[in-house]
This record gives C-alpha cells, sequence and structure tokens, in this order.
C-alpha cells in the first residue's frame, strides 16, 4: 500500500556500526535511544553487535521493550509520581533508571520504590528545554541530598545538548559539545566528595556524530543517527548517503504552469516538519526519483513545499518535471525521519519485507 | 497511559447532530469525510443519524471503512493506474467513486473498470492543490470526452476550497465560498448540453460551518466539524466550546524564571501543525486546567511555543504558573485535530471508555 517507508537495511546497518565503533574508541557506554525506530527488530540489530542497554522516551516504551527482552532500560523524560506503581512493576523486572529534574518528583517515587530504581538528575547546560540550569547548584545539592535520603540509586547527571539543532555551522556544533561537557566535568567535580561515582550521560545524534571521542563522558544516547535525515544532513551530522529511510510516494497530479507537482504523502506521512532554506522558504522533504529499491541523489530545486493531510506540493524548478508523471514512484526523504517513522509505523525492505513497529 | 486523547462525545454529537440538520436544510447529499476520525464507533454515530455515504483520503481508508459496512464511498485524492486493480477489487462489493483531475489516468483507470464504478472531475477553483483550473475548459472537456468514451460513471465535478483556511475573516470565507461555488456553477451550465446529471461535490468545514446554506450544490462532504480544534476556532468557525477533543498530558518540569513549564506532549502526540499569533510566535496548542473529565476555558497567555519529539514547551506569563505543578494533568486544544487524532490512534472518553481507530 503506497506511500511506505522504504528502509534501507545496508545504510542503516553502517550507520549502527560506525556509532558503536565510536562508543568503544572512546570506552562510553553505548545506551542508543530507541524512538527513533520503535522497532525489535531494528533494535536487535544493536543487541547482535553487543549493545545491552537503550533509552526510550516514555513508560509505554520502556514496558513494551522490556517485554521484548531488553533488561537495562532508562526512562529519559522527567518522571511523574502518577506513574510511580508502572515504575514499580518495571523496576521489579529488570535494571530501571528515570530522570528526575526537581526535588518534588523525589518525594513521591523515592520513598515508594519497592526495587532497585536507578535515578539520573537531568541538568541543562543550554537547551532550556527539561532539567535544573548547570548555575543552580543549590537546586542540585538539595535533589541529590533527596535522593541520597531516599531508596533511589543515584546514577549521575544526564544531559540533552539540544541546542546542537539550532547550530549554524559544525564548528557551533563542536563547540556547543565542548562548553556541555566541561559544565557537566565542573559539575562533577564538584560534588565528588560526596558522590563518587558521578556518571555522565550525554547523547544527541548532532554532538555524536560531529565529535570523534566522548572520553570525558560514561554514556552516549543518540537515537536520529539510525536513519540520519534531511535536517542532520543539513546540519552536517552526515552525508546524503547516510540517509536510511525514504518515503516512496506516487505522484498524484502535474501542474506544469505552477511548476509543481503533488505526491500523495501529506502531514499524515511525513510529520509537519520542516527546515527553511536560504530564501526562507519551508521544506517539508527533498525528492529523489526511485526505480530497483533505490532512491538517487536529490533532484537539484525540487522541495516539498508545502503538506495537507495526504497530499504534499512539491515544486520543482527546471527541466527535470518534463519526465515526471502522475503514477510515478517518488522517494521524499523525510526532514526528521523519526517523527515520519512514528508515523509511518512500519518499515519495508527493499526486498518486500516489513518491519513492525510497536503498536 | 498518559498523554491521551479526551473525548467529550456530547459535544461531538452536537457538532454531527448541527452538521446533519444544516445538510438537510439545503437538501445536499452529506458525505462527511472520515479522515478526521477514522473510527468506526464514531462512523455509526453518523449512520444512526441517516448518513449513508462516506468521503475517504485513501484506498486503505476505503478498505477499511467498507469492510465495516459502509457501502458507498468516495476516495476524495487523485486515483492513480497502480491502484487499479485494489479500486475494481472494492468496485465490486460497493458503490464507489473515484477522483481524476488529469486525461491520463483515465485511459488506464477507465478501461480496466470491471465494475460500475462513478468518477468525479476534481475542480481548482483557487486553493492550487490538486484539480484542474476551472478556467481550463479545454482539459475539462478532454477529461470528460474521455470518460464518456471509457467504462467509468461520470458522476460531477469535487472540489475542496481550501483556500478557506488561510482566509482572514468570517467574510472572506464567504466570498471564497461564494466565488467558488458560482465557478463551479458556470462549469456545471457550460457542460450541461452534454452531460445534463452534473453534481457538486463541496465541503471544507470552514465554508460548511459558516455558510448557512448550500442549496447550488448537490453534496457536502466536510470532515473536521467532527472535533473542531483551535485552527477552525480562530477562524470562526465555530466557538471554543464545539472543540471535541482535548489531549490530556501531566506537567513533567516548570521553571518559572522563564516563564515555562513543559508537558508530556510532542510532536509525536500533537503533531507540528501550529498557527502564529498578532506578534509572529508560533503557538503548538492552548492550555486548559482538567478536572472531572473536562477542561476549562483556555487559560490566558498560554501557549505550546515549541514542540520535540515528545516533550512541550509551554509558556505561561502571569500567575496561573504558580498553581501549576509537575505531575498535574492539563489539557492542551489541538491546533489541528485531525493530525492529533491521527496521532493517537484512540479516543477516551470522560467515562473511561477506548474508542480505537482505524489500524
Amino acid at each position: 500500500m503506497l506511500p511506505y517507508l522504504l528502509l534501507d537495511v545496508d545504510k542503516c546497518l553502517l550507520n549502527i556500526e560506525s556509532m558503536i565503533r565510536k562508543a568503544r574508541a572512546s570506552k562510553v557506554f553505548f545506551r542508543p535511544h530507541v524512538k527513533s525506530h520503535q522497532s525489535i527488530e531494528i533494535a536487535s540489530w544493536f543487541r547482535k553487535r553487543g549493545v545491552s542497554g537503550i533509552t526510550v522516551s516514555s513508560l509505554k516504551m520502556a514496558a513494551y521493550f522490556s517485554n521484548h527482552g531488553w533488561k537495562d532500560i532508562t526512562i529519559a523524560i522527567p518522571a511523574i509520581a502518577l506513574d510511580a506503581n508502572k515504575i514499580n512493576d518495571l523496576a521489579a523486572n529488570i535494571s530501571l533508571n528515570i530522570l528526575v529534574e526537581s526535588a518534588e518528583g523525589i518525594d513521591l517515587i523515592g520513598n515508594d520504590a519497592k526495587h532497585e530504581l536507578g535515578v539520573f538528575v537531568e541538568i541543562d547546560t543550554g537547551y532550556h528545554r527539561t532539567g535544573i540550569s548547570s548555575d543552580d547548584k543549590h537546586s542540585i545539592n538539595n535533589i541529590l541530598l533527596k535522593i541520597k535520603n531516599s531508596q533511589l540509586v543515584f546514577k549521575g547527571f544526564l544531559s540533552h545538548f539540544g541546542n546542537t539543532y539550532s547550530a549554524a555551522s559544525r564548528d557551533e556544533i563542536v563547540q556547543i559539545y565542548k562548553s556541555s561537557i566541561d559544565t557537566l566535568l565542573a559539575l562533577k567535580s564538584h560534588f565528588q566528595a560526596i558522590f563518587p561515582d558521578i556518571q555522565l550521560s550525554i547523547g544527541d545524534t548532532p554532538s555524536c556524530s560531529i565529535i570523534n571521542d566522548f572520553v570525558e563522558a560514561d554514556e552516549i544516547r543518540p537515537g536520529n543517527f539510525v536513519f540520519f535525515d534531511v535536517m542532520q544532513w543539513k546540519l552536517g551530522s552526515c552525508s546524503f548517503d547516510d540517509i536510511a529511510v525514504a518515503l516512496i510516494a506516487p505522484v498524484i497530479a502535474k501542474h506544469p504552469e505552477r511548476d509543481e507537482i503533488v505526491i500523495h504523502a501529506g502531514a499524515v506521512h511525513l510529520s509537519k516538519e520542516f527546515i527553511v532554506d536560504e530564501n526562507g522558504n519551508k521544506i517539508f522533504g527533498l525528492i529523489s526519483r526511485f526505480s530497483d529499491g533505490k532512491w538517487s541523489d536529490p533532484i537539484e530545486h525540487a522541495f516539498v513545499t508545502s503538506l495537507s493531510q495526504e497530499h504534499g506540493i512539491v515544486k520543482i524548478r527546471g527541466h527535470e518535471i518534463h519526465s515526471i508523471h502522475p503514477g510515478d514512484l517518488l522517494a521524499i526523504l523525510p526532514i526528521h525521519s523519526c517523527l515520519t517513522a512514528n508515523l509511518m509505523r512500519s518499515y519495508q525492505t527493499k526486498d518486500g519485507k516489513v518491519i513492525e513497529m510497536m503498536p
């Protein structure tokens, strides 16, 4: 059924292999984020190469992967008291870490912990989403004391350097990484007297792809690198050839008078994530030709410029439009592969095999 | 499991009832678009009130609803030759209409039609997505002749006045409706000598909500009105109280120093659809307090201002933030309810009943 999400397994395996090698070279624990693929089968490709721990972004995802043999899981979103029972149930069966970023959570979750439950404290080094500001040593100290007095096992500081996503260059990503890791190292040494075994867990895809060694960290948690996408390519995290998924969609209309084709690929397939080009135009996907199960380099000056629920409008400037016809299949390179995968709910390999995602 | 999509069944039934009454008053056939809810149960609420035909946006959706007792379906996205066999199979069992917007499609689908298959020709009256330009009588004539010589049954002209979504006022929506319907009426009369039974099928939610009578049309196909959302409210299609779905999500962090809270509601729950406020700020959702299964009016000056995969950042200016704490549940009113529903895949009523969507 069209459209479908084509997974280039070879590219995906190379992306996995490359990140595993980097983690080993830096002697950091590799705990890939599975929210990007949400697939037991793809996770098994990591396991076959020795990966034993994963990161998830919801309790539901933790329960699913735990039911499928993963026994070492970090839920990388701040825990809430409402989930205390479910967290306890899960911790009975696996080695589980949760994330906290305020002292309030510790009282309710920490005192109810019936099984060994690891806890990371989230530190904000500049992204300003969740996490205690790295400057706020007072709050960090408070939360560490609360953890010490609870039944939780303090693991260390966890941070997501998500500000790398708005970097203008690879150099800026390197700078964000360096200043963020320095901040975490300073915190670690500040609290080392009382807590000698503080781990540092980091790992956005831009840093993990561009930085060559993470020796200062103890653990990395990137996710998106498994597929990469147009956003990562533009950031400099990967080459175009590293992108491992593309949406295969049919052309349903052609309007050369407007330099446009329309594809059956909308917001329910690609997501409404976009990047903005140098002229301020929104781009919701790049377009490649598709044949023999493979996609070409992107067609120059061809962009998905708007999306409604099921339709995508593609602007194609130049002569390329003349050889494209209604009914043709095109490959759409997604801006943010995690969101596209999340919408499509399964992958198809070039051999026609379907790989399901969690329900 | 949090977050979940709460459906206010009473509001939804009122929305359905109100549109049914309007359609009856105008004596037009009501063929609601089910892509907005994708639910057999919600579709059954229409059926109980006498609705017998539906609109879908994909062959997959047509097959699903046909398997669940719907026997009169229009697939409102241009058909492609690749799908000819599946279309034929479906037409064997139900009364099926497809949509075409170019002569190329007719050759391949039309000559293979093994069962009665209705066809609408899509006309572009100004939205510029799919459809033959209403000015292009030459192409329209060509396609009508091709249909006449094929095994397809010509039904009429179908149009989606999607440009109402970018209207600045209710008046502008009325103007777009009037000029678009006039355009279609002129086309109908132009081709009436050869095709005396041309139906006009129209029906975006903004027009269908704001216009009081559609006597010029033969059929309306709105979908979103079943739930409405913030976008429709801002367009003037509905009141805030008509909005029938809200995402119930927990607060996972609070940062009063930035006037921000963070909710566990991200792009995988709400979609990245946004509106832009008068200051140029993106708004991905409105925030209401939630208790006893009901949501309040939106909190003033509180907006979801950015979304990552699972996190939403909410800016709250003023004192309201002081009474909100991590672990609290808030109701997030979606910008585009169809996309939010499509991501959530099920509804929960205030009695805790779960209504599934198509798989």
